[in-house]
């Protein structure tokens, strides 16, 4: 019979391990500080009909782009969920009678998007958002900027982010200013948007007569005057600033119909630097963001602090997320305008972070594992593994090859184990257990000093009563260490 | 404009607010204990190549059937996972070189089938698995048995179930003495596992004639002679029995064949009879599991305690789990057969028999809503609720209509909200706040006695100094009520 490859489809990793219980610690982290925020948790399914996604799709002119769709024979065409804010108007639309108004939702979920893989670039991801839906009032707006930076602090990532804010509307009042027609700013919008990743000059190459990237690609300028180039650039090189009034001022001087626009940005800002959001907001028009469904706020979560490589390479891993008012999204379902606000952290690319920063719970290792000498009776290492979990460790019996004190601690060793007991023997009968230390056996392995070789000793007979003690200092100790 | 309807696909259903934060707690409950256990969890993707599944599949007559599968341009034919099992089979294949031997894994997750949608009959949920791969330790089959047994211990549901167990080579033996031939031991073996739903008689028709169901439908009948048929009904009648010996003894006088078979699976109970599973299991012959790819041991979990629906109806949920040993799993990708044993709680089932047994968790409401009075400065209820947050409470300002205190309260009570704080106004100028009961609210509306009015104010005015340890006396209160 011909062998499967046991290969999983590129872009969908695996976690395995202390990165899962870490991603899973995380995750219940961020939960409980939007929850602790009066957010209420939604789930809703991966999939969603293609219909209900429609609107929100990446890419328009192509309707089952960028998703996995496929047919089924009771609900016609089906899609994994593209983001989590398709589901949230969806959901919203179907019950908004018997939900407050307005509604704070939080969800965290995977979701997946079918562009081509490529290095780093994921195909199934978790994204974590909070929205307020049913109300235009800016202390919303700022409830939602403090959700993501309670959520940023939970992760301990707070200290290294600052949230970059815009408005749609200055961008509208920047598009008005140049003369853009409308049915060509969603294209514009998205050249604008792409200035942090190809910088002014490259922006100029894709509104005016086109652009070719390192790969040689090239992409079809949107051909616009030279004037209303200069006018778009200069909106884009309005220097960001924590100084909100400052910045506002800058605005207003190069775009002196934005009036009514800075004034509800300056609201929102304003009402929104409390907090754990104090100090963290920065205005800068050059903020876009790509998705033609924002029409008020607009923001994304910028890393200041500067990333490196695991071979000390300076690395880039872009936003972290982002967010904004959305005010027509639930139209299409109910005819009607609903204000709505929210932001999304991308936990993936949070977690890249905070590995090269240093930042992820610890992983030292707190499993004992327990293993039998020669002749034990059955079921006393999994009774004594009980006891040790009984009291709070984390333990398990040796459960697979057995036939030696040695093999058992080579998968001891393999395990990543803290800690071995040897039941069995005489020792038993004398009401005693061996204890090995597998982490500093490990630690000279690798380097360590003489010294805590003699300080802390590799094995050691201790009586069956004070075994709870003995690992949890040695567990104490590892910890420390 | 068409409207689009906000409609989710049918056997895909949405969970919101309290039942969300019970299914994410009980989530991290069950994880908890089978970490404590020494299992590390594993996050595989949600999507597998149809390659990698295929093996796995319900029904292999139909590669693609019972899946949602979808065509890509760079992998090929892919598809949602189906279980946990087969994405566990991949992995280890992939990374058996650095794994530890034996390999212990638990996952949480979604899984989908592409299942004609009904009632209560969903096309996506949750499976909670843990699995011991690369060994043929009988202690291997103990651990996951305690481990399913200690799942069920955490989810509080426990007194309330017992682990049926038998052996495939039980199964075996049965058909060797009735005289099945190989090629129709699979379709015999299903239609034996259906016994707990269509009876003996039900079983007897689908091995002999033909059977009807109660719709009309008829399945063919596999033409079985009498006396082949009879044998097997005799194994299915042996009693389910928690006397370990008795029943083997059972089996084996029906079966004389069955005697290496009955010493095997009677070590894995002797070694299981311990911890959370002493006294939980039972052999019962009729377990059967109609999945292929078991070698050994099989086991389901049983709901022992009745269940109503909400009109008073006895209800039945079927097996809340389930799982057993599978020694070829693996071989289809490395050629090796590779021992591994393990089993599922079927979340979703689980919720239903928790819901129905009055076991979920408390959904009391913790949340208190900061409401303003007229003409309070911008940010005082969101700086007052960042404050009862910080003092470890769930507290939100009013963010939405705040036009007057009637709105905001009409909001705090649609959002089930315990308790409100009014602020503003010249009490606050006095450092005063006013407290509102809005849980005593809806309890006096829905029947409460005057006496329990009486004693606790639905109203009360307080020192901002005292809000804390009023909001939370007034928590404890309707915490215990």
């Amino acid at each position: 019979m011909a062998r499967t490859q046991p290969l999983s489809p590129k872009g969908f990793p695996d976690t395995y391990g202390p990165a899962a219980r870490a991603r899973a610690q995380l995750i219940t982290r961020l939960q409980e500080a939007w929850y602790a925020q009066g957010f209420d948790p939604l789930e809703t399914p991966a999939v969603e009909t293609v219909d209900a996604l429609g609107a929100f799709l990446p890419d328009t002119d192509r309707p089952k782009g960028g998703v996995f769709a496929f047919a089924t024979e009771d609900d016609g065409w089906l899609a994994l969920r593209y983001d989590l804010t398709a589901p949230l108007a969806r959901f919203y639309a179907a019950n908004q009678a018997t939900l407050p108004r307005p509604f704070k939702r939080s969800a965290v979920g995977s979701v997946w998007r079918n562009d081509k893989p490529g290095p780093g670039r994921l195909r199934q991801f978790t994204q974590c958002d909070v929205d307020v839906v049913g109300t235009a009032n800016p202390d919303a707006d700022a409830d939602v900027l403090e959700a993501i930076c309670d959520g940023l602090d939970a992760l301990g990532l707070l200290p290294y982010c600052s949230v970059r804010v815009s408005d749609r509307r200055l961008l509208d009042a920047a598009l008005d200013a140049a003369g853009v027609a409308p049915d060509s700013r969603i294209d514009v919008a998205r050249a604008l948007d792409a200035v942090g990743k190809i910088g002014p000059q490259g922006v100029r190459d894709r509104l005016e007569n086109g652009r070719t990237d390192a790969s040689g690609a090239f992409t079809p300028g949107l051909g616009l005057p030279t004037d209303t180039v200069d006018t778009l650039l200069a909106f884009l090189a309005i220097p960001a600033t924590n100084d909100i009034a400052a910045g506002m001022a800058a605005v207003e001087a190069l775009l002196p119909a934005s009036g009514a626009a800075v004034a509800a940005l300056s609201t929102v800002l304003e009402r929104a630097n409390s907090g754990s959001a104090a100090g963290k907001l920065v205005l800068d028009p050059s903020i876009v963001r790509g998705m033609a469904y924002y029409t008020g706020m607009v923001f994304e979560i910028v890393l200041d602090a500067p990333l490196t490589d695991a071979k000390g390479r300076p690395m880039s891993i872009g936003a972290l997320g982002g967010g904004g008012r959305y005010d027509g999204l639930v139209r299409r379902f109910t005819g009607q305008d609903v204000p709505a606000v929210g932001g999304s952290i991308g936990f993936d690319r949070a977690l890249i972070a905070m590995e090269r920063l240093g930042l992820l719970p610890s992983t030292t290792s707190d499993l004992v594992v327990v293993a039998q000498l020669p002749g034990t009776a059955p079921g006393l290492t999994r009774s004594v593994a009980r006891t040790l979990r009984a009291a709070g460790l984390r333990a398990e019996a040796c459960v697979g090859n057995v036939s030696s004190p040695g093999t058992q601690l080579k998968y001891a060793d393999a395990r990543g184990a803290a800690l071995a007991v040897l039941v069995g023997g005489t020792e038993w009968e004398q009401g005693l257990v061996c204890v090995k230390d597998l982490a500093l056996g490990r630690a000279l392995a690798t380097g360590a000093t003489r010294e805590g070789w003699l300080a802390r000793p590799a094995q050691t007979t201790v009586p069956f009563a004070d075994l709870v003690g003995t690992l949890r200092a040695a567990l104490d100790g590892e910890g420390g260490a």
